[in-house]
């Protein structure tokens, strides 16, 4: 047996028991995960720092050192704080979704359950490591971890803390051995992404590069976003006041966001829609990307207003009509293109979105509503920033990541994200053949319960 | 561009659009669908009459004819009538799942819609592209359709009826021309299934051969299974009635569905655990593939009873162990094996079988939760047969399909499997960095609004 799919059928183990596991003693386990990484913080620091010197002495970017230094600032407590916010979220297992009366004792139920098996790919933050394991185990899903090759150490001495605590109260908690395992190298993990009997679900975190190869490569369903092409439009009924300010806050706020604006949709007919590429470039310092009518007209009105300086000017190229409107720049660059109604908006959004975020801004509600029901996106906005698309934002408590797949989970991603469902029947003895369809006689009853008080 | 790249595009194309037609639109094309097939009766049967000729002219199994002849008993009447009760059905797009106060007249919502475009592949039962032609377009999805080849004059006719039906009706209600799209060839089928830019599900409703073939030969999404490896575990404080009543259903009713019970699990702890596979061959007349220490026990209880005869011994078999309990029989066969506990019934089930649907017969509640708990199956039962795993049992008024997959739709899978969710945020300006988190001071209010009575 290859080691990728030991690992993989020692997860597939440690997911059937922990499915069976209270929600008291998922989260009592993640108690005690973070009172030992506390009590170990020297060691992990130690190897924290061997990780920072092997990054210096390799030239890495003052960035990324960064981004490696667990003990910077309060980083290390708040990963510590983290793992308890996870802890008190409510149990996303075993929620009653649908009660179903069948029949006289004879009951069907919709309640949520763990995927299973979870292989999570992520980069070299080493936080991302306590993270990542309070996530699978609360959800109820055995964990089979890759980090970046720049915290090896730091993940070592981590995934040991984490192994050994899940070791010592595995008699009290039922957490089993296995249920979060770490692995290093990449070998295991092109491996790991054969292993489709036995591993439910891929989450890459990191970078669309990443993503990308990994959603290349493997049959197992994959969470998580290769691009994040959001673009908004500008209608003619559009407040310029609001169009200004949300562009602004949709392209500047954090222009590297996967929910930061990359194309502006603009019709014409808005009164006065020059503003707001203006505003862009001299409040946002965004370089416009402008197709050839739009940069004709723009250069024309500010030339009339007396504003065409060189503030302006500098911030103007041609757009690439082939690869800007599919392109993340990912900096405080955004493509612009005239578009005569709502309904062509839609259609570019279409064809050029990754589907993660568009939004709308206008004063016309039957064009909102066109817009609404017309994109194909997870997120559909009117009147507010595309950095909505959030987690957080949304309320969810955690983010476990940001979905473009149209299945299964889409957007912003909270804990809901890693369980699925199952059907229970629970019956007295019946057999299908005594019902219509089947042979016998019985009707179903196919009577909804009230599900808001109960529990099973 | 490649003909299959051409069908995918036409199809999302028409998907779009559909996804912003009103259910009564939706609904109202499906019931002019009903009335054309109607009239064009008679060029269908013809059409139907050459499939019947070929296929007799080529040797077709009897069985086979059966299947291709649409106008047989009620088979075509009872088709037109599944049209209208699908067109009837509540509509699955557009339901709020969520809505929840982010602040001020800043609202995000959770709203059903379509999955875009379906590549549905079927066999040869002519009466299947009326029934995906209804499901596809109430979903608000755009089909394509390939259907078997036996039956490809009877398919060409209803394609026929079926797109000049919505072509007339367009500008009425704007469901569009390209919703559904006929193909017939397998070289468009291999090539369909590499669109995966413009499809969004494969639906394969057939064979087991058919499904797994598909899944091996795409990155789509499948909602189907390959498999149908349902058990059942006899425990040891089982009710003998209850137990021979399931097990007899479970086996016998439809050996050939996927939700026939293939292994037997028994616990010798049961007393007189044998009367129930005694009553299984003589009433069923099911062969027993038997472990050999079941083997020994089974027949010198039936020594003992005097109950050994002919009848019996004929219907018992050694089990391959290598090979039985992975095997969907498809006839009145089953495995049986001896476990000790419950858990052990898990950790085979949870091993073997095919995450389809199993159930445990007992009278012991603890005994029955740790099996509802413990089994990664869509579908788990306690003192029921496997038998109910089925959309009209659970109530869904039409099915789509029984998937084996974790993720999406699992189970029975009604119109519900046809749909995903977006999230929508309807605001009047608001943009990310005036909140915390995002550079700005104002605090989310995530408070869950009731959307009981809500719509939008």
């Amino acid at each position: 047996m290859s080691s990728s799919e030991q690992i993989a059928k020692n997860a597939r183990r440690a997911g059937n028991i922990l499915k069976t596991i209270s929600d008291e003693n998922r989260s009592k386990v993640l108690y005690k995960i973070h009172d030992e990484l506390k009590e170990n913080a020297s060691s992990i620091e130690k190897a924290n720092k061997l990780d920072l010197q092997a990054a210096a002495e390799s030239g890495l970017a003052q960035s990324l050192m960064k981004r490696l230094d667990l003990f910077k600032g309060d980083k290390f407590d708040t990963m510590l704080q983290g793992i308890k916010d996870v802890a008190e979220l409510e149990d996303p297992v075993g929620k009653l979704k649908l009660a179903r009366q069948l029949d006289e004792d004879l009951v069907l139920y919709q309640v949520t359950a763990p995927v299973g098996v979870l292989l999570v790919i992520f980069e070299s933050r080493p936080e991302v490591i306590a993270n990542i394991t309070a996530l699978a185990i609360k959800s109820g899903n055995a964990g089979i971890l890759k980090g970046g090759k720049e915290s090896v150490n730091t993940f070592r001495e981590m995934a040991r803390v984490i192994n050994s605590t899940i070791a010592k109260y595995e008699k009290d908690t039922g957490v089993p051995v296995g249920s979060v395992q770490l692995i290093e190298t990449r070998e295991d993990v092109s491996g790991l992404l054969t292993q489709d009997e036995y591993i439910d679900l891929v989450v890459p975190r990191g970078s669309n590069a990443l993503v990308r190869k990994i959603k290349a490569s493997t049959k197992i369903p994959v969470l998580g976003h290769a691009d994040g092409i959001c673009s908004i439009y500008l209608d003619a009924d559009a407040d310029l006041e609001k169009a200004k300010r949300i562009t602004l806050d949709a392209k500047t706020n954090y222009p590297a966001g996967c929910n930061a604006m990359e194309t502006l949709l603009v019709n014409p007919k808005l009164a006065k829609w020059w503003k707001v590429l203006e505003h862009l470039s001299r409040k946002g310092d965004v370089t416009l990307h402008l197709a050839s009518d739009v940069k004709e007209a723009y250069v024309e009105k500010l030339k009339e207003e007396n504003a065409f300086d060189e503030e302006v000017r500098s911030k103007i190229v041609d757009v690439d009509e082939s690869t800007d409107f599919d392109r993340e720049f990912l900096s405080l660059d955004c493509a612009v293109k005239f578009v005569e109604s709502t309904k062509e908006a839609v259609e570019h959004i279409n064809h050029h979105s990754s589907k993660h975020t568009d939004a709308i801004i206008t004063e016309n509600e039957a064009h909102a509503e066109l817009f609404l029901k017309g994109i194909d996106s997870a997120g559909v906005y009117w009147n507010a920033s595309t950095r909505f698309a959030d987690g957080f934002r949304y309320g969810f408590g955690t983010e476990v990541g940001i979905s473009t797949s149209k299945i299964h989970a889409r957007g912003p991603v909270g804990l809901d994200g890693l369980v699925t469902y199952q059907y229970q029947i629970r019956g007295t003895g019946q057999v299908a053949s005594d019902y219509l369809g089947a042979g016998g006689k019985r009707a179903f009853v196919h009577k909804d319960l009230d599900i808001s008080q109960m529990t099973i």
